[in-house]
This record gives structure tokens, C-alpha cells and sequence, in this order.
């Protein structure tokens, strides 16, 4: 199996459109030691099949950068064709699930996705009827926290949705809240690829980190691990108000309670930091932060990075 | 007033994710003559102040391509800024509005669009919630067609919707369509600088060309004009199925009632091809199409050109 990552900023990229703060002025002005990333989307292949893990904003510049995820004509093949065959959706966050409707043009695939999630696209926004166009077009799979499923085209796969301690997006109504499952708002993904009996964890939403997530972790192969910020008041500062990174449903990386410090016991899996917001200093591979990263054996994910397991 | 185009190509952009037809797959390949394109996106500015005409799913890249659309921090401003006052939205198709999406990060700003657009936005999708966090985020601004409105900190403009004979996208319910203004659906924008009394005319979506607009047309400076489908069948050939050129609200290029031949008489406004979709043969500078489209007057957009008016 391999692992791509195709972004790995948090939700805005990197440099973010209306954002002046240190980090995104230096980018662009060329003194930051860093590069720009696009909003945080990974795929894992097998063979010339591919899965998305998620559908970020910016999924059709980043499927267009990876020539294994363009359109492989042969002679007889229709002009209208891809390797993708699916996306498996871990929230309803926007940064997540727009690129879904970049995939709008009549091709089939399926999207794997819990039913409060599902029913937040389908029932709640219109557009996402602009994948039903024709009869064979996108197909909803339904998929639930703690049971394993399968991806279709993908029988090397094993997949297991994880339920995450965390909240609906801002813009699900009260109402609609009322009917959905908890459980089902965010989910990680363990994945394993049984040729290999190798395992990753993609975790781009870390809201806290009980005994039972710990264990996974310590049992995996690779760890994708939720960045956005370094410090709980991080983006309160930039924006003068707002929540802290807790509150968003992001462990921060520093502190005592940070990823950094807790994820150290976790000595098996290869540690990436990923879901990086434009404002945490680990962007600056000059500054003392992404050193302190680097030391405690994490990588910090850059667009185009490949893991195979 | 400078008008930018941020993007030229239409839906799906070029090359479009899944199409492996002649223009994409040698584009991919690096034997075509031709350049890729983001999908149509254009802006237009008065100083250094900016305003999208409509928001294209490929806003992000668009506006981190052109600096002058970045934020221009002094020493004491804050963080989060822009120089982009607004977008004025012409249809709800996906590749015009998604865009506004991706300006979600409490930034204030006007969307300028009709009464129906807006309710199919604001009333049907509900992840356009994302834009009113907080009191100060986003004003929608009602337009008419047939009256000039103006837009907020650029009085030098005058802006005039300008009805098109073409219908809602295919995601809208019939209940909702039954509720909304025909002269509603698809709109262009006749755009006046009253400095320099120069005057252009944007139509992205042309699905005719009656007496009254070929007159607009002939006292215009610079025309922005749909050119999709080099021919009616077009993308019919491609995908093995589907809808016309002009089932679509597209008039092709070619042809007896085409774009090329009806405009020939316009002489005053330099004639600018712009919603190119990646099929139309027009994207090959080697192409017959192409040399006929140049022997006539006529630009063909590429991302990345401006105007002076």
C-alpha cells in the first residue's frame, strides 16, 4: 500500500487567502524557511487503484500534481476515466468534503461515509445532487465507528472507522443535530493493508487522546496525526477572538497535554504531523519549534510526501 | 479600471480530473500547444481595491497567483485582511459560486447576486452558514437585472446585470425553481468605469445572442464571452451521451448562428474568449480552430492576462 499525502495544511492552506500573519507574509514574500502547502488530503494506492481519504477544496490541482491519479487511456478506454475509486469522508467539515463536488463530472465512484455525515451532505445541500445526474454515478456507502469495511476494487484493504470525541461543523442546524448519531461526527481511519499486515492510522481531527486510541496508536505502522496548532490560543491571538484550539477539537501540539509530549511513548509507528494550520510555527523549519518536532522524532507532512507500508 | 483573468477554462477546469480526451491527455503528456487553464474566474480593480466577478472553485490558487489579491499588511493592520471588497455572482452553477466557500474565514466582504440565486444559496445549502459566524462577515447585496447597482468602496464603478434566456442548474429542486424569477437564473454584467468612461461586458453563460445584447455588445469596449463548445455536439462525442451545446445555454463558436460568425459585425469592443471547456479544440494553438479564431479579431483567454479600460 502506498500513502500519499497530496496536502497537509489545515483547513485555509497555506498561505490562507486573508491571512497576514507572520508565517503566510513571509511565504510569500520568500524569507520563510517553508513551503506552501495545499488543505491536508492523502490517498492510498494498491496497485494502479486508488482510495481518497477525505476530498479536500484543493483536490483538483492536488490530483492533477500526481500523475498516478490522472487518466491512463488505452486504446479503446472512454475519454472520461480514473484511477479513483472512491473517497471515504471522516466529517463534514468544508476542508474536507468540497472536493466531492470537484468530482461532479458523470464519473462513478463511491463515497464511504457515516449516515449523519451523509444525511448533513445529502438532505441539507442541495448541490451534492449534482452527483446524481445520471443513474450510474456516486454511490453512498454507509459506514459506522469499530466495524471494519471494505473498499470496493480494493480487496488488499482493510478499514476500520474511529470514532473521535468530537462535534458537528458550525453550520449543521440545531435540528438537524437532534437526529444524528454522536458517534458519527468525526471519525480517524485505521487502515491495513493485509498483503503487508501493515497498519496506518489517519487521525487529521485529534480532539483528545484516551487509553483505547493510545493503544492503536502504539500498534500501527504509520501515524497521520492531526497538527493545526501549537499552542491552545494560537489563532485567538491572529484573529483577536475566537476559540482556543480545544475548543475547535484540536489537542495542540506543545504543552503538557500537547500531542508532542503524550505521543512519545508511542515508539512503532512512524509519527507525521499533518492537518498543519498556516499559523503554527512548525511551518518555519528555521524556527525552534519545528526543531523540537524534529528531535522528538515526528515528521512534519509537506505536499507530495510518500510512505509506503 | 484593470480587469484580470484569474482563470479561463470552463467547469472542471483544463485538464478536467477525469478526462483523458485528445486536448487533456496531450496536454498531461506535454505535446500539446496550449496552456492549462483554472476555471473561469475575473477581476476587476480600481486602485488597489478588488472585486471578484463571480467565485470559482479554484478561488484559493486564483487569488495566491495574482499579488495583488493577497494582503498587503502595514504596521499596524490586522492580521486577517484583504484587498477584495466583494464578488458579484452571475448563476448558482457550481464553477461560479463554490468559491465563495473557500472565503469563509471570517473575513467581511459583499456578495452582490439576485434575490433567487441567493435563496438557492442561502436557503438550500446550509454550509453557506459558514459565512455568517459572526455579525460582521458577510452582506448579501440584491441585484436586478436591468438595474445599474453600485458596488460598496468602488464608486468609479457602475455595474448593470444584463438577463440571460438560460435556467437554473440542475441541483435545484422543482419546488424551488417554481418560487424563483426566470430573469434570475443566469445573468452577465455590463461594467462601466465612470473615470475613464470605458465600458465591458462579461458573459460567461451566452445561450443567445438577441438584438438587444448585440447592441450592448457593439457600444462595449471589451467583451468577456462565452466560448464552451467549439460545436454543438461537442461534448456529446466525448462522453458518449448527454446534452447539446445549446441544451446546456451555450452557444457553440462555430457555425452559422455560432459566437464567430453572429459577433464578426461588433467592431468596437476587442473580442476576448473566455469559459473555455478543456474539449474545445480553440486550447490548441496548432489547431485550424484556433488560427480561425485569430484571423477573426478574437482573443482566446489565457489565465493570467489583464486589460486596461
Amino acid at each position: 500500500m502506498r500513502v500519499k499525502v497530496l496536502g497537509s495544511a489545515a483547513g485555509g492552506g497555506f498561505p490562507q487567502w486573508n491571512c497576514a500573519c507572520s508565517n503566510c507574509s513571509r511565504l510569500r514574500q520568500g524569507t520563510l524557511k517553508g513551503k506552501p502547502r495545499s488543505q491536508t488530503q492523502v490517498a492510498i494506492g494498491v496497485g494502479e487503484r486508488w482510495l481518497l481519504l477525505d476530498a479536500s477544496p484543493d483536490l483538483r490541482w492536488q490530483i492533477e500534481s500526481t500523475p498516478e491519479l490522472t487518466p491512463k487511456p488505452t486504446e479503446n478506454d472512454p475519454a472520461r476515466q480514473t484511477p479513483i475509486l472512491g473517497a471515504v469522508l471522516t466529517c463534514a467539515d468544508l476542508d474536507r468534503v468540497l472536493g466531492i463536488l470537484l468530482l461532479r463530472e458523470f464519473q462513478p465512484f463511491t463515497i464511504y461515509v457515516t449516515d449523519s455525515v451523509h444525511r448533513i451532505l445529502s438532505e441539507d445541500n442541495s448541490m451534492f445532487r449534482m452527483l446524481h445526474r445520471t443513474d450510474r454515478q456516486v454511490l453512498w456507502q454507509p459506514i459506522t465507528p469499530g466495524k471494519v469495511f471494505e473498499v470496493a476494487g480494493m480487496p488488499e484493504i482493510r478499514c476500520e472507522p474511529v470514532a473521535m470525541a468530537a462535534s458537528y461543523p458550525e453550520y449543521v442546524s440545531a435540528e438537524r443535530r437532534s437526529q444524528l448519531a454522536r458517534n458519527e461526527a468525526v471519525i480517524g481511519l485505521r487502515i491495513e493493508d493485509t498483503a503487508s499486515a501493515r497498519k496506518m492510522l489517519y487521525l487529521p481531527s485529534l480532539p483528545q487522546l484516551d487509553d483505547a486510541l493510545m493503544q492503536q496508536i502504539s500498534n500501527c505502522d504509520l501515524l497521520l496525526a492531526d497538527s493545526a496548532f501549537w499552542d491552545n490560543e494560537e489563532l485567538v491571538r491572529v484573529r483577536g477572538s475566537g476559540r482556543s484550539a480545544k475548543e475547535m477539537g484540536h489537542l495542540p501540539v506543545s504543552g503538557p497535554d500537547g500531542t508532542l509530549e503524550r505521543l512519545r511513548s508511542a515508539t512503532r509507528p512512524q509519527k507525521v504531523y499533518i492537518h498543519i494550520n498556516n499559523t503554527n510555527p512548525i511551518l518555519d523549519e528555521a524556527s525552534p519549534e519545528f526543531k523540537q518536532v524534529k528531535k522528538a522524532g515526528f515528521t512534519v507532512a509537506r505536499d507530495g510526501m510518500e510512505f509506503e507500508l
